[in-house]
């Protein structure tokens, strides 16, 4: 061992013991007669003092070559700080040394390795190793432990088995791209890697394992929208004789101890929602319901004057945005602006300022009386000093936009609170959803999802109407789980495969095992699975993933450290019977 | 939920309770007027019985149509048996039924459900969901997540870290056979999945990471040999700031913790045997102690007489077979026939049979003397009514060929026996070994392995004479895992690419990234990786890894059954530029 203390141990009681440390030069105040170095380590800073009084002479002319990052190991006394940093941990200490060993020189870094960096993001992915030892990447790397320990721990006590699929599977065309694998013992053929276990875990649940996790990389080969990675981790969880209560409730304890355990914060009671409500109340399967803002539908107090863009359209809705009746015409105007980008949109906004004394003020006062707009507020929650901004067209996509505005409003007013935490059940989620490019219905979540039972006479008339057992946990606006009760019988399965679309060879020959399987005494089963790199973000109360996966990959696939993906040689090529068409 | 109870927890205490099962029909006896129905599940069995006097006609009915691994739910009343089973926990027990579910159907699985199953191998792998369902395989994968449980835990509570890493990396064609994966985003250019995350846990420890560890798979593409896997899971580790002592201390108490856990066994401290002594003693670098047949070297006392063929030898080589003297001449030649098998390759074996009065009888009489064997005797530490097997030959041929006779002989004489456990450290592997082959020395362990500083002189002279900081974790004859103090400046990598036939480019090339990072401040660094499958197979006794792999491959690398790898889609082929040019 090269150290008997880490940099982040040595207190006032240590004063007086003989230590090493090692660790990298974090900074070097040199002032002559004196030269202070604070050492790091993954565990802390202590500062090192060199002194000419009391230093041999040639290791104080060693010290004076030290330069930043320089892995060093030193030999020292602890002796009390004259004056102290409160700021750390081992503030009230500094080591005197004596003896002192440069480990490894180091070129001056692309950037500082300090908590803000001068670095952009870049630089600090082609020097990750470099990134990771500043502390807001560091600590990130570390919560992520706790937290997957966390899980499985708690999954492991309540009888859950970890249990490894397997990595080399069958690519199955249904779903997003799946990345190949060539196999050379089996010339012209390909393995794909899973998007996710999901078959496997259902195949453990006819194996009567009862209660199955793996946290376990998933691959999907898609064109990368920011914050995504081809490559990202699940918690990913089956259990058997269950009904969707069963499930829920396990997972909301699962959720539960992560809150109370890493923000000490006790939630009794997740919130429920159909995706229905959701979608009318927040516009959004995923609503942000740390603060308010619901949607508040106008057509009936909207579309009896002689507002034609009103009138013609099918659904006008508004939000009251608190407070922001003060808001001046200029910003206003850039509200609108804003929702008229083509990320949102909309057409155009209609406002109304609540303003004091029970006045009204809106951009459509020609057309609408203060009765009319005191319905609208009414109906929109609005009260004194609130803004209504109102959008009006095809429901859906009103909907959305309208949605869009309101988390943007949300931030801009700082109701997005990070160290806030509200979850929510997303619950009886449409079976199907119409594809517009492919002209079929697509599984919402996938094909293995059952249909609640009442609502399967609708698959031949109506089956956009078809509600699914399945469920989605929402924290704080974000989607970090989902899952349904499965079917579990080859006839339902293979109807299912009907309707979306599969010719019966198909089915059979893409998931003919899993058919196969529920013909030798499958249980009722169903499951869930967690976003890791999403659920580890939002508990350090961050949205962004990236730094919470130690080699992330840019939004091309790079990994612009190692420079992979990469050519390969033309041996390799042969020996899979592969040859590369691009015509550039 | 489905039920109230498991199959495994009904007591005596629970005589009288009203409960609620569910699960898998495991056989049932229809004695007309009574039927017994052992209801399974993960946690175990429960006796149902349907009495004609005591359950509804309905019930009873249906209770005759019941097949074996029907999946059934039943609500009953907890009684006494009358002849109790002390075989199983709830043998004291049975479920009087009122109500029966058949949740789902069974056809009749094509081999039994049953501890010892009339299936074969195929059949068990195509219905893998099936055999799982067997108590061996289902405890193998029980029994493995509670050792990785065990390691994760032990590991975390050492401030061991968990990390992931990418599984889409660079393909490096040093070593083993790269999977590649082919990138649509970056045509012509290809992933590689990787063989163990070595570069990127070494990134972590230049990162200041400083105790790493992961629980991953890897991937190589090797002809597979019987009992290999081409995806197997590592305990894969890495320490900074420390030595070879500080890594062998901390998984040799990993080691001991899990042969306390799992099997109470208390191990002080671990012996430590170098490579060289290993292949002179055991003649192999993975040597079986749990039984002795240490190898006597008989050179000195067998190349004085007249035999030609010892003394044209360079090695003459024998082992003592305890009690083995009472071996009758076809014994002895069906001994000699199987080290002639080409498998082993032995051109013959001379044998010396301690008899008891302290007369030798050998193979060998017309040429030595009784003075002559009883110092072969004392070299090989024969007693009286051992046998002494000796091999001669080329030396590391014969110490291979002797060592595969030792390990044969232990097994047949039930010396190797499964509760025992016996580990050891072999350490000062050499750094390079040749390979014929290629004509040039390779890596032992890998190219990032450090050579004794006090050997790097014989790099230019002598280089299969170097030693390296590595060392190997064997029980029970098993490497179990192996590491190395790596090296950890530019200048000493790039001698060792050199070593290894790279040119500066091909080195910069492939492992830039890795010697860039070292220039950085790299700390002394080293770590270690358990292969988990054998880990896991060994602590449970047993040295096929299989059964302890949920959905394992075949010797082809095939899953036969989800029946992969297959062929793809000509549009997936297309969207990757690759095109198949089978000649067939």
């Amino acid at each position: 061992m090269y150290r008997s203390h880490n940099c982040g141990e040595l207190r006032i009681a240590d004063v007086n013991k003989e230590v090493t440390l090692a660790g990298w030069v974090q900074k070097s105040r040199d002032k002559g007669f004196m030269i202070w170095v604070d050492l790091r380590d993954r565990y802390g800073i202590t500062q090192l003092i060199f002194d000419e009084a009391r230093t041999d002479a040639q290791v104080m002319q060693l010290a004076k070559s030290l330069g930043r990052e320089y892995v060093i190991q030193v030999k020292g006394t602890v002796i009390e700080r004259e004056s102290k940093n409160n700021n750390i941990p081992t503030g009230d200490i500094e080591v005197l040394v004596k003896e002192l060993t440069i480990l490894n020189e180091a070129q001056l870094p692309p950037f500082t390795i300090e908590d803000e960096t001068d670095g952009g993001e870049d630089i600090r992915m082609k020097y990750r190793y470099l990134d990771i030892r500043r502390n807001p990447v560091k600590n990130s790397l570390l919560f992520r432990h706790k937290v997957t320990q966390e899980v499985r721990n708690y999954l492991s006590n309540l009888d859950f088995c970890e249990i490894e699929t397997p990595y080399l599977i069958k690519s199955t065309p249904e779903g997003a791209r799946d990345f190949v694998v060539p196999s050379r013992m089996n010339p012209g053929q390909f393995y794909a890697l899973p998007q996710s276990p999901q078959t496997f875990k259902q195949l453990l649940m006819v194996a009567g394992m009862d209660r199955y996790f793996q946290i376990v990389k998933c691959f999907r080969d898609e064109d990368l929208r920011a914050d995504r990675q081809p490559e990202f981790t699940q918690i990913d969880c089956e259990m058997s004789f269950i009904e969707q209560e069963d499930i829920l409730n396990v997972f909301e304890g699962l959720t539960r101890h992560l809150l109370k355990k890493f923000h000490n914060i006790d939630i009794d009671k997740f919130p429920r929602m159909t995706y229905d409500e959701a979608m009318r109340t927040y516009g959004n399967d995923k609503p942000d319901i740390r603060f308010g803002m619901k949607f508040g539908e106008l057509n009936a107090v909207a579309q009896h004057k002689d507002f034609a863009v009103f009138n013609n359209a099918e659904l006008v809705v508004g939000i009251a945005v608190p407070g922001a009746a003060s808001f001046t015409r200029k910003e206003i105007d850039a509200l609108i602006d804003w929702v008229k980008r083509p990320q949102v949109g909309a057409s155009g906004m209609v406002y109304v300022k609540c303003e004091t004394g029970g006045h009204y003020k809106s951009s459509v006062d020609k057309f609408y009386d203060q009765e009319d707009l005191a319905k609208w507020a009414e109906i929109t929650g609005a009260k004194e000093g609130d803004l209504i901004l109102i959008l009006c067209g095809p429901a859906n996509k009103t909907r959305t936009q309208l949605s869009a505005l309101r988390m943007e409003l949300g931030n801009r007013l700082g109701l997005r609170k990070p160290d806030e935490f509200a979850p929510l059940w997303v619950v009886d989620f449409p079976l199907l959803e119409w594809d517009e490019e492919t002209g079929r219905y697509h599984a919402m979540h996938h094909p293995f999802t059952s249909p609640k039972r009442e609502d399967i006479h609708l698959l031949d008339t109506d089956p956009g109407k078809v509600r699914a057992n399945a469920y989605d946990l929402v924290l704080n606006g974000n989607e970090i789980g989902g899952g349904s009760i499965r079917i579990h019988d080859k006839a339902t399965q293979e109807l299912m495969f009907k309707h979306l679309g599969f010719t019966p060879e198909q089915a059979q020959q893409q998931f003919g095992f899993l058919m196969n399987a529920f013909q030798y005494g499958a249980p009722p089963h169903g499951g869930l699975a967690f976003g890791l790199d999403r659920l580890v973000a939002i508990l350090a109360g961050q949205e962004t993933i990236r730094d919470f996966i130690a080699f992330p990959k840019n939004n091309s696939g790079r990994d612009v450290m190692i420079d992979a993906p990469a050519p390969i040689d033309q041996a390799q090529l042969d020996e899979l019977n592969l040859a590369i068409t691009l015509k550039d």
